[in-house]
């Protein structure tokens, strides 16, 4: 089956919010086996919405609509869907219910801007938000209105969701998912990722070339470059009865050809894969961050269960912080300067004393845009891991002057040589 | 004019990666004065991508296309585009002196697949990206070929772009928005951001419709709930010849209603506006953050100048570290467990102490999904800042069990709190 996804928002067409929602849709559809063929974002414009979804349904067997919904006046996806529907605004008792549920739990009084989230059009199916007041509308297209369905399926459908990505993803999950899955017939998708890094995703594709050329027809193959680091993506899409005990990805050639860039397999980022090895192996790990300013600590904390490896970490961004909270010399500082092997050597090793660790990393650079000198220009960057009896740093020199960039790629390359420090010797 | 965005890439259907591409540009194109008035995402599929092109050239003045040009056998926008063009691949002279001199600098050798990188559309002019390999391609559609082009205009133009965000946003910034500006006649596009705290969305727009009435008709409203902050974005769209000395948004009368949420103006965020605050005043921050893992820290170092202002952190995301690197006494956490007002006041206390800076932030808190208690449930939060004199500290709690939500809306409020304390005492 096709899906298509429509966002709503002049914020994500001007720019201001990023669209996260679409690819969490992808994500979870795809992971329950549907296909999105395509995703549209439109404004708060009523006559782009209508052709947008109008379009939609011609051409999908189910059409996902996010956003405007809110109670406020730039939200006008329902009125629009109930004249598409040529229906009725009327007012839901399901979603009047949940509306005073959420609101006494809050402790909050009923507006009549809030009691009008709960009118619907009449034609729709209510799918119950748990979670938040804006109602989950299911509306079901007969056959023979929409032109292009897929053969034999019954019907074509239509969902309005509301677009606060918390609500849309519990809403997704618990009733959209589940009910499309009942609707239609879906195929299954099997997705592998391979973290590569220290090649370039054109010196990789040379080199995977013959492995590449030799996989079936079913396995698509995609690379997904991202600060410094390159995901390899296998996905197969097998039909829903195909037996999958049966099924394995040709892994062989591609170990072969280039096991030594390969640092790990099924997760999405090279935090996860961190994170899997530090609570595997029982390792406690302290950051001491210089240049990525925390960012190394809050993609660990961000996933649940961090804390049974990570101890803690000092974002060291003056000089006195290195000295005072990470014990770095003073007089290293003076003879090499905060941006130097030895420096982040001591940051290394004083953070895993100090916080006592098993294994600590430590960044120290210059981010950019500016701050280089001619000895040491923005890109820069010092990185050192320490366990007891050994520490190793590693001098990484980024051409480019964009700061997010540098940050990321420090980050990345930090989590790549822990992980070589790990299964080295842990 | 009327710019659509199309985005290739599988990835971004099956939700692997976010499109940030979609909204940089967006972004960029808004402050050139063009309007977006539709975004498109497909996969690497030759129909897909066919369809959207020839439908997008329809419907637009411009269409700017991402992806499908790397030198990986996943990417086939270029031989699409040239057969959509009737047109013929030829190497370009300009463009493979471009890949030559990008892998003379990176000390590369050059393979064939990168020399493919240089064949273009023979109708195609080449606009050189100086930051990576893969051409830009700008097309100019002539007149009669596309049937709904803006009137008075000559042309309908499409430009292909790389996928890799700071590819496509160099060339974005140097190449296609003064070409675009050169081309078309473009409006002037005027935005304001409110930021507002402590009131949710539904309440702020019964608050605030009276004033909202009364805005006149080319200026609209958008509210922006992000992380427990909602953002209120005013957007006025001028005619291009409008004297910009006259205009003004009518912000008074929001004051006036609704003047104690208002945290800041024309900021994106609150770390932006945290930013300004302690860069125009002159104050120096320490973070000491438990359940907000570095995600302070990160935020605010993510900007270029936060050394001015910021000395460093702790992320004490143990006991040990809360007592060892921030003096957290024993017995407070013995006696009100690391998620208490006592142990928050230390925390910031400490670290203001300790890495010696004027202001000084500390979170605590169970941020889930696991981990909470019947007293102290998922969700529940200390925050407390500090300054040399006075220490306020602030419990919330939260009603959801996700993790990252709580910890985004932690981090604004504490923002929040920064700010009010800095306004009223510095």
């Amino acid at each position: 089956m096709n899906v298509t996804i429509i966002n709503i928002g002049d914020e994500l067409l001007l720019g201001q919010v990023v669209n996260t929602n679409a690819s969490t849709m992808g994500r979870m559809l795809t992971e329950a086996g549907m296909a999105v063929g395509r995703t549209i974002v439109v404004g708060d414009n009523r006559k782009a919405i209508w052709q947008a979804v109008d379009s939609a349904l011609h051409k999908s067997d189910a059409v996902l609509v996010t956003g405007g919904l809110g109670p406020t006046k730039d939200d006008i996806t329902k009125r629009l869907l109930c004249d598409y529907f040529h229906s009725e605004l009327v007012e839901s008792e399901t979603a009047l219910e949940n509306v005073r549920r959420i609101f006494a739990v809050r402790g909050f009084e009923l507006t009549a801007v809030n009691r009008a989230q709960a009118l619907v059009p009449k034609c729709c199916e209510v799918l119950n938000n748990d979670v938040g007041t804006a109602p989950c509308m299911w509306f079901q297209v007969e056959k023979g209105k929409s032109e292009a369905t897929q053969d034999g399926l019954p019907h074509t459908v239509l969902v309005s969701l509301p677009g606060v990505p918390h609500e849309m993803e519990w809403l997704m999950q618990n009733r959209v998912i589940p009910k499309l899955q009942e609707t239609f017939r879906t195929d299954i998708i099997i997705n592998k990722n391979i973290l590569t890094q220290g090649i370039g995703e054109s010196f990789l594709s040379d080199l995977i070339e013959p492995w590449e050329t030799s996989l079936p027809e079913d396995i698509k193959l995609a690379y997904l470059p991202v600060a410094g680091m390159t995901k390899l993506r296998l996905t197969a899409r097998l039909p829903h009865d195909y037996p999958l005990s049966t099924f394995h990805f040709p892994l062989e050639g591609l170990y072969k050809i280039a096991g030594q860039y390969i640092v790990g397999e099924d997760c999405e980022t090279l935090a996860e894969l961190v994170h899997k090895t530090l609570t595997e192996r029982g390792l406690t790990l302290a950051t001491a961050e210089s240049c990525t300013g925390g960012t190394i600590a809050s993609q660990l904390t961000a996933q649940a269960g961090a804390s049974v490896y990570f101890k803690g970490g000092v974002v060291a961004y003056s000089n006195e912080v290195k000295e005072c909270a990470l014990g770095v010399q003073h007089s290293t500082l003076e003879a090499h300067g905060a941006v130097s092997e030895e420096t982040a050597r001591e940051m290394a090793e004083g953070v895993r004393k100090r916080l006592g660790a098993d294994i600590a990393i430590a960044t120290t650079g210059i981010a950019g845009p500016d701050g280089g000198t001619r000895e040491k220009p923005v890109g820069t960057v010092w990185i050192a891991v320490a366990d007891a009896t050994h520490t190793e740093a590693q001098l990484l020199s980024f051409p480019g002057r964009r700061r997010q960039q540098n940050i990321d790629r420090t980050v990345n390359q930090a989590f790549s040589m822990l992980i070589h420090l790990i299964c080295q010797k842990h």
